[in-house]
């Protein structure tokens, strides 16, 4: 394989083929692609593009540069949810033990903040003593005890991707529907689920500014995760203000304890149950397999099953807190926000199922 | 200045300021912008293009970047010929005597092969003991002398184009108009010409492979000498068919020894001749200098001249061929072709004329 002649192909808008790119990625893994090499590939996928097929080889080959996780046939379902951010959205937060309390296993393996909201990470680690740096063994031990876990990627999980990520940051070439699939759903795909549901936000707040360039970037998720086995579905969702009424590392984390305590703002609440909803009807129509490990069953409507989720008692639990801990004060990077209506923030809906 | 903002303005089809280009160009030769940005940035130049004022712009920080000649302003006409080249192109073995011969200074720096075919220094080289590696006081002592020299570049000129051609070869960002004119046109505007003729060749041996390419490229070249202040012409010829009847390094030296004599193939000459006169039309039209340095007049018309200096005698003397040297026998590498009609290499005539 010569590189020249792939970023060649890629250049004068060729497709490239599967082995193609995974020679490509693997070389540059190893060190033998140089960056310069790379980031010509990624400025020319940038300005040309790729199809269904390279998207989903581009996310295979990069799941392969490192390990991933497997988990027992024992019936239960392995899910998980991603969202491209926005300020004040602490979903994840809720929704990983909610849906351990319904029974599922949530692999969550999270980052930290782009621009200028924090990461899921940077939030949890305003809980004095949590560790976001878990081993692949830690966080199958958590998982089996508890139900999920959220922690940052190990460096054993898609090296590739950190490597790229890292690089696509100083050329130029973040905002790329194929570059920014095949980051996301390849380290999605090492947690080795199921089941995943995306939270695709457009609006002021969102990287995506447009719901039509959120809506492209949802179906290049969707397909991609399809491709590669796992149910995937996608909301767009309105991020054109922020989600509840906290912004802020800390005061996140203490919004989020309060709504799994039932006192979330309507607004948060509503497209954290949509999500979970999504989850939960995959889990409920999931052939051979009971959420038999979980409180609550899976009768009834999935979003019902996943608001009753919310206050199961077991989701507070989940979070571990040390006994005697006190919520971290806001510091001057926390902002609170007024309260919304709830309407504006509702969900586009359900783009594609599974 | 930031490296990422530039490279993201182009990406996106902005048009960079001269300062944006000079800024990046610098920072790339003194390492601060490292090759991963540069080769992004090239990419995004191949794909999205230049002005005519960004194209401009890049040379000047280009040629900006090392030393240049400047010469004493003593009435006599510094020219050079450049060949975008092909396979048997000799013709700067011959312009560079004939033109001395006529009284112009020729301080020709040139270039290695590209792909299969050799270059001017390579061909040079084949004369056992000659010398493509003269420091830039050797030159101007050559040039006083002799009336002309080919040599390499010295690592005082051009250093920006000597880093960033390594970088195109091998990130498939050689063939744009923008990135090979500045390249072009940079080194021959370190060489402090007063003229300049471009031999821009199209077809099945050439780097352009069609006319509408070959035009392109020309405009391009022409449209960036002039605004340099350099009197600038181009010529677009044949190169569907190699150039006389010799390929090979050592066979093209003999064979331009040959034409310098008076026998040279009908085609070489043609073609030589024509970039010999629009050089020698500059200088006949240039007011208040005489070419008193010359054996040839500047009476009659141009191509006359140039035709005489073919036979001039002195051109032979130029080549400064050690006594006793016997011309390497032909190699592996070298070809003889079939003499061929001269018609077919005819030049396509004059693009720009300054």
């Amino acid at each position: 394989m010569n590189p020249v002649w792939i970023i060649q192909k890629k250049r004068d808008r060729g497709e490239l083929t599967a082995a193609e790119i995974g020679e490509f990625i693997a070389g540059y893994v190893r060190g033998d692609v140089p960056d310069y090499q790379m980031s010509a590939l990624a400025m020319a996928i940038y300005l040309n593009g790729m199809t269904t097929d390279e998207t989903a080889a581009l996310t295979d080959s990069m799941l392969n540069s490192g390990a991933r996780f497997e988990w027992p046939d024992d019936g239960r379902l392995r899910a998980d949810k991603h969202s491209t951010g926005g300020i004040g959205d602490k979903t994840s937060l809720l929704l990983a033990p909610m849906l351990a309390c319904c029974g599922l296993q949530v692999p969550m393996i999270s980052g930290r903040g782009l621009g200028a909201t924090g990461g899921t990470l940077d939030k949890l680690e305003a809980i004095p003593g949590f560790r976001t740096d878990l081993s692949m063994e830690e966080v199958r031990d958590v998982v089996r005890r508890v139900g999920c876990v959220i922690t940052g990627a190990t460096a054993d999980l898609v090296p590739a991707d950190r490597k790229l990520y890292a690089l696509r940051d100083v050329t130029a070439t973040v905002p790329s529907i194929p570059l920014i699939t095949a980051s996301i759903m390849s380290k999605k795909l090492a947690e080795g689920l199921d089941a995943l549901v995306l939270d695709v936000k457009f609006g002021s707040g969102a990287f995506m500014k447009t719901l039509d360039q959120a809506r492209r970037l949802a179906e290049s998720l969707v397909s991609t995760g399809k491709r590669m086995g796992v149910a995937t579905t996608a909301l767009l969702t309105d991020m054109n203000q922020p989600l509840g009424r906290m912004a802020g590392n800390a005061v996140e984390v203490n919004e989020s304890v309060a709504a799994l305590e039932g006192r979330g703002p309507a607004d948060l609440m509503e497209v954290t149950l949509a999500l979970g909803a999504q989850v939960l009807a995959f889990a409920g129509r999931r052939p051979g397999r009971s959420q038999d490990g979980g409180r609550e069953g899976t009768g009834g409507p999935p979003r019902c099953v996943a608001s009753r989720g919310a206050g199961c008692g077991s989701s507070i639990s989940a979070f571990r807190l040390p006994r005697g801990h006190k919520h971290r004060k806001a510091g001057p990077g926390d902002h609170r926000h007024a309260g919304r209506t709830a309407a504006a923030r509702r969900p586009a809906g359900p783009l594609h199922r599974h």
